[in-house]
């Protein structure tokens, strides 16, 4: 492990930094069984669907809730840029909290356990994650070198040892993989039970596919860059919000020279989602990511977009002019995304003093900028 | 698992498809242990250092064995390509092989256990690592998807689904992991202990530092670009053969659009090398891989470089044009990489009929073949 110690965490690591984002139309019945590791932690509970329901928070959960009502009175017009009965709704939570780090997790999921028999952390696991250097330029073969017992192996250039900021910690799920609805037609009975133990960074200029059921992030340097899209009422797609905002920001961080990182934790999802509603929600998007990956793929920013938000603006732009022709659809996306911006940056304005050059860092001069790595330092 | 089942797969799969070959100075005892998993294999064995040492192999094997003056009565001037006093001379038995898949192994190996307490048979992971396609183009979160058990995620495009074909297989180590002298002086005593359970993809365009411990390939497939470099007594570098052929090796597989693989299966690594005497032999190394790897990172082939052995006469030339501002040592290299494709070819002839074609395959977009390559050496 280069140079990072934080073994023996604490149960509730930066409890004052994190807050927790819960989409939900439901009892969130689901937080009884997290008490030991998320009852130390605010949450943001954004409510789904029909706002005159109520949703029952467990006692001694610290929260704010926004139904769509809040939503609409908080955003006025630019409220149409968040999602309605569609779980990118939560991408709220991420602009009107304040905190450095967002945890967000689906209300289907529960505490996992690792091959010891012991309870997994889940938010101390992606603290780890996220206060640890990634490693985008190079690959490790003894996957995190940062973890204790690990390191670098020989051949890895000293120059790249130091690593870039990690900015997203995608985690895992055991039980029911998230599987699209062909797949889980074909495989209804498919489980995961493996729990491979690592946590690597995905490398510079490589796609994943993220899912938003156990991911963390850190908003301070790409959350105008987690938005969820245009999803679910009034709109040709669903499921595929997590998918878009993952495509974005791993763009954007590799432009602003940040990492991302999967594999650990994992978590328990308990259900899965209904294969034919799943596929009438997703037959659009099934078809629409033949041609959004490869946009993400091949898109190249700008020198001058130097924060998240200067990225996003320039990929609406870009997301206009390329993917209309798929569908009409895109142009209301990218306009969306204009609306998404304009609306952080009502709620987190770009003040010109200290605080706020850590809501919009600049780009900092390491291993970035869109062009290919120098290990030569 | 996509379409693939390569489950319950016997003791000695492929056995008439595998060399095993082994660079030695010493006894190998070490094949005691491995019975079991490699008894069944034709060994190769490649004898550094003074010929006249008789090398002992343990009763019941099948093997042929070269010492340095083998290889200078079989390639004659052009025996001065293949390294002398370092492990790097293994490359010598990938030429004079005839099958269709390498393993190699070095001699302070020995059988590791997976968690269950199971002996690993690692050529029947090597060969289910390579049987199946890799997927470089897209990052599968889940990890191999051709794994049974397991699948592609949602997200992940239908059309990338189908992956690649697989050139080469990186296993691990548990115990004494492969540091670098600087490493190993500041951590005298880490020892790997976590197994990791899982293959994947090193993505397209990323590098990775590829080790000679534990490693398989398809040596019709990339055979060519698996040269180990001139390295050890009279040259300036050591222990960077294995690292050499990777980066190598790697942007080949891209160029043709073959995958590599890296992750299961581990082996027991027993035996750390001296730190001082590594210090010794890596120092240029350490120093130059902050140039070597920039350059691999950097170089794109011509669509003319069709196949392993094209593409390795053109990343020749590069090296003389690229790397000899770092030292004169590579222009040294470069004409040696040329002698290696030479000697390879007159070992290997690609003549004008189908079982050639085979043997020096076009690029092909799909999985293929298989069955009629066998010719015994």
């Amino acid at each position: 492990m280069a140079g990072y110690n934080l073994e023996g965490i604490e149960a509730a690591p930066l409890k004052d930094d994190v807050d927790i984002v819960i989409p939900t139309i439901r009892s969130l019945d689901f937080l009884e069984q997290w008490r030991p590791f998320l009852q130390h932690y605010h949450l943001i509970i954004v409510q789904d669907g029909d706002p005159s329901i109520k949703i029952k928070v467990p006692e001694g959960y610290d929260y704010e809730l926004y139904n769509r009502n809040d939503i609409n009175r908080i955003l006025g017009p630019r409220a149409n840029c968040i999602s309605y009965k569609d779980g990118g709704c939560r991408c709220f939570g991420f602009m009107v909290s304040k905190k450095k780090y967002i945890y967000t997790i689906d209300d289907d999921c529960f505490v996992a356990k690792d091959p010891s028999g012991k309870e997994i952390n889940v938010i101390a696991q992606h603290i780890k994650n996220l206060e640890t250097p990634s490693t985008p330029h190079y690959f490790n073969t003894l996957y995190d070198p940062f973890r204790e017992g690990t390191d670098f192996v020989r051949g890895y250039p000293f120059s790249l040892r130091e690593g870039v900021q990690t900015a997203i910690s995608h985690g895992l799920w055991l039980n029911i993989p998230d599987y699209d609805a062909p797949t889980q037609l074909v495989k209804p009975r498919e489980r995961n039970t493996r729990y491979v133990d690592a946590v690597m960074t995905i490398p510079k200029g490589v796609l994943y596919p993220m899912c938003g059921m156990n991911l963390a992030f850190n908003r301070e340097l790409v959350g105008p860059a987690m938005y969820f899209g245009l999803m679910g009422e009034g709109q040709p797609i669903s499921r595929y919000d997590d998918m878009w905002a993952g495509w974005a920001a791993k763009v954007v961080c590799d432009h602003l020279g940040f990492g991302v990182k999967t594999g650990l934790p994992y978590l328990w999802h308990s259900k899965a989602s209904n294969p034919f509603v799943n596929l009438k929600k997703e037959h659009k998007g099934l078809h629409w990511q033949e041609d959004m990956v490869p946009f993400f793929q091949n898109l190249r920013l700008s020198k001058e977009s130097d924060t998240a938000a200067k990225c996003y603006m320039e990929l609406s732009k870009m997301t206009k002019e390329k993917l209309t022709k798929v569908d009409p659809y895109f142009e209301k996306l990218a306009d969306a995304m204009v609306t998404w911006i304009e609306a952080w940056e009502e709620l987190n304005p770009p003040v010109k003093n200290e605080a706020s050059e850590e809501l919009n860092p600049p780009v900092k001069k390491t291993q970035s900028d869109g062009e290919d790595v120098k290990a030569k330092g």
